[in-house]
């Protein structure tokens, strides 16, 4: 048994990761810190984890691997000394994804306290980086909006069928904003009612454009990304727009097939990407690690759409970077995974 | 008091459509038909209603002007007798809203009874046609979707400041569905849950872009629309997405100004549409026939974003319907309808 | 036109006071105080009161009557000079409610600055104090759940049919709660969601049994109350179980029409109170004034059941206090409360 | 491995069985069967299970165990000649629940098909049964509301230290009603509205009471059950009240301690039922197989309460009659269940 330990585990992310690490057969979760509530048993603190039968820590034990589900900033600062102990990690926080130090000034308020780790950190999105996070021992897990539009969009943008101009529209629901409370998320707010945010630009674009463009970094890629809060817990549907080359009105049944194959040669083979024939719903993925996709086209404006799905705490969040953890550790990949959707 | 009438009052837009009329101050709801329930009083069918003292009857008694809520194809079959007799006619099925009857064949899979009202028949976006609408004796009020894009485009299509690649994503409650029972509306099923349906062309499309090109012929304009269930019961946010005309990568604040002054400009006035300056969001409108729009500009890429928000029964449906009985009637066009949302 | 003010303006039952006034014929909504946002417009901070032209202001001016929305312990402090000052006062907090000045140390944490006055004070339950409130200068307005419980039991209670052991299960909305941030209203975690809390004693209980008490000082009542939040916005749906007297297995359909006659004529008359035949559903009374009761008896053990809605924000809080202001100043009760609810 | 099946899998109850199982180590879900969908893939028209290799057949094949998901009337009837062809039967539907023959006719409408196997059959709730259903080969697992309130008060009716009368005030999530199209259930209507119904008597009464009385024939109890529709898609929440023998006003902590103590003693060693401090919320149990009980005392009246959280689809449906066929096929009881809940 691997032992491996959470940061931070009582956020949404961190309970996520616990619930999933319980039931590895091969990993031990070891240790747990929190921010608050330390001394607590987690089961007393998280009554769905009862089973879980460790005491919230201040400080990380003795682990191989760790997972930091710290805010922006924070994480960064507490995992530079635990790397330096030659411990693995896994940050799910957006510390390591960005290539360029710069960003953190211009997006997130701080200037990077390690620039130099930017370089050697995997940017944790296993259908893209299977082998370099398998040989890494620091992976940046992707945010779960980046995760839902570059899974949607990589295939065309790889292969270059499509014009530089994409529009992201994606719809997540609330437990995507945390656990911390503010007025948006208060629930006689967010009931009932769908609004856009960060029309100003959300922190997941740099993120988004970074990785879309090490795909394809002729393509000149422009895209413009609207988030948008709906009234549900948990998962993230990602409409995604974008003109196809050569595409005009009256491209007919023959492009959607060709764009559907495309897809399916691409993700062939990948455990947690179902491309499927209806437009998938976010329920369909609710508590699990798969990313439905669902890609067509607009016969009368030549307009590819794509739609993806995910659960944001799953395969947005906890799922994938077990999944990431799993090829670290030398384990099969599916492990802790494969528990169907729970539905309705 | 002018007596009115409504045919189908037992579905979502009949009932709203009676919640309205029952508080004008000179406008007596004296008929209600209904498919089924005939000869039940409407409080006892709808308990909300039980201030509303009618019998559902088989058939239209005397009104001077009536309200169909009928579903298409039955509507205009059930309103050519009633024209005939001299009744004034505010329709909210789509069957005299589109202007081409083979529209009828290629979208709602029947022939048109009476193309030759399509000519006469006033669409009824009183913010667009507020004149026609009150000498007109036969309006085909708008569908929920096309009143939030329509309202949420028609000043830049106007003033041609975009490209003609329009990119409109609506996210609506549950009851725009109506109250014909499904699966998709099934509790359980749409309940966190989100989706994406009718990829393949919504009915409501060629009503938008019929609208929107008679707005600017010159536009050439290709409107993708793509339209999402969220659980909710009520609002549509609309999002729409185009380039701006000489828009690029680094249009500044400037250009953000310039759109919202003509958005003001275009709709000063208006009683029922605000152009407002934070991002809207469904419920502020939630019961009430206001719409609030928020223009801004993505000045990364020189996209125009606009978001709107109406109440899909009120602004959307029967709100905008009593909005047009007023002008129709010669009456102030506020009246009954100046309620402000409830909410939260 | 009288000119009222509302005391902490911002909060659920401050802003749904503001709705009403502003519909209000013969009065006119004059001053509004926040706690915060002193300065801005209202409808800049609430978008769906844009149409009330005013700003939030430090004190409270020149009014008649004024309505305090702040939270218990801080009203009583701000509303004794106002009542120095020859204002009528709508309290929204329980601080006037309860009769015995030492319940305020006991249920509420602090000594009460004014027990003089407790006397004094006025219960606002119009249907049950109806003239002792129209002669008033200083009324206590119900609690929300106090509201649902005490129209519900009132009839037999007064008429002594009952056993004096009563349960009331009672079921809110998350409203009910306020504006105030909390991990139980946080969305992700109160969505989804059914919980009891408060089984030691919730605030409401003395105010409860104090009005019952005073109906019938003979009967002993021994009331057990339950609240439990469930995941919508509005609403209050109260179940109230007690033995008929003489109530056993087997009593029939009989009893049945007998207790329903009981209600009927202990309301006729009443404009917001509905005895209906159906069990009710708080959605019927969303945004409106209306509580709906059905009594009935479970025939298998003789126990009476009662079922009552409200909107917890209307009837339950800013409603009923519009309705005693109506009462207070001389006006028809009426006014400002005849809308229907919106539904669904 | 065992091979087990599923006979009506398209239901909630069926399609959770399914996904339970196929998790199982040990246990192969074999042979599905459907009243539609007979010949499409399970992960076609159910995406969520995607990963389960199955067609539906229109008859049941070769298989040791089967679960019935079938309506009342129509279980019993396809049943019978399973029975007969030797295959160990679990039965979700009522039709072995109750020992008398005749409460089908008063309570399900229809006479019994064969009253010979009602003794034989076992109440398949494992907690109360677990010897009998270990070697029964007819097992009929208990209806939802029945699960969740027979565990909340069996350890006090066992012991039999309150007095008869007994309130069941239980709120379920809307998939407790099925997948069966109604206008209860239909989004717009559920949504954001809490109702009480089926006050004439509910169908799970006489379950409840046959088996508390069961347990202490010599009590006489007299049970009254309400049950209410909460708007979300899974979750019961069970409030018992009922006044402890000798129990008065004033009733100290002692007495609170004293039944907490009662129900940890009932439920020691229980895998899946929790006796917990903190009042428990529905949410906490979401898609696992656990029962959370909190026992308090109301001291100012001496009355018993006791909440119990269950998952109506998991404990309260196919994940009892999981645990039941863990027994009858003489594995661990724990396999395929120990998934904590998905939260939040």
């Amino acid at each position: 048994m691997h032992k491996v330990g959470i940061i931070n585990v009582t956020g949404y992310i961190g309970m996520e990761l616990a619930r999933l690490l319980h039931r590895h057969p091969q990993v031990k979760l070891a240790s747990i810190t929190g921010r608050s509530a330390v001394g607590q048993r987690l089961g007393e603190l998280l009554p769905h984890l009862a089973n879980i039968d460790l005491v919230i820590e201040p400080e990380l034990g003795d682990v191989e691997l760790v997972f930091s589900a710290l805010p922006h900033k924070t994480s960064a600062e507490a995992l530079l000394p635990i790397l330096e102990r030659g411990i693995k990690v896994i940050d799910l926080s957006a510390d390591f994804r960005l290539k360029n130090a710069r960003d953190y000034d211009t997006w997130y308020d701080f200037t990077h306290p390690a620039p130099q780790l930017l370089d050697e950190a995997v940017y944790g999105l296993v259908e893209l980086n299977r082998s370099s996070i398998a040989s890494s021992r620091l992976v940046a897990s992707p945010g779960c909006y980046p995760t839902g539009a570059i899974l949607a969009l990589a295939p065309v943008v790889k292969e270059g069928l499509i014009e530089p101009d994409i529009i992201i529209d994606a719809k997540s629901g609330v437990s995507g904003a945390g656990r911390t409370l503010s007025l948006n998320t208060h629930f006689s707010e967010a009931n009932e009612n769908v609004s856009a945010y960060a029309l100003d630009g959300h922190r997941h674009l740099p993120e988004i454009t970074q990785e879309l463009r090490k795909l394809n970094p002729g393509l000149s890629l422009s895209v413009t990304f609207l988030p948008h809060l709906v009234p549900m817990s948990r998962g993230i549907l990602t409409s995604c727009y974008a003109k196809l080359k050569g595409g005009k009105e009256g491209v007919g049944e023959l492009e959607k097939a060709k764009v559907k194959e495309i897809y399916r040669e691409f993700y062939r083979g990948e455990p947690f990407v179902r491309v499927v024939d209806a437009p998938p719903q976010t329920k369909q993925t609710w508590g699990s690690n798969y990313c439905l996709i669902h890609p067509t086209v607009d016969v009368r404006t030549g307009k590819l759409i794509v739609i993806s799905c995910i659960d944001n705490l799953v395969k947005g969040g906890a799922g994938q970077a077990v999944q990431s953890m799993n090829l670290m550790l030398g384990l099969q990949e599916r492990l802790a995974l494969e528990e169907a959707a729970v539905y309705p």
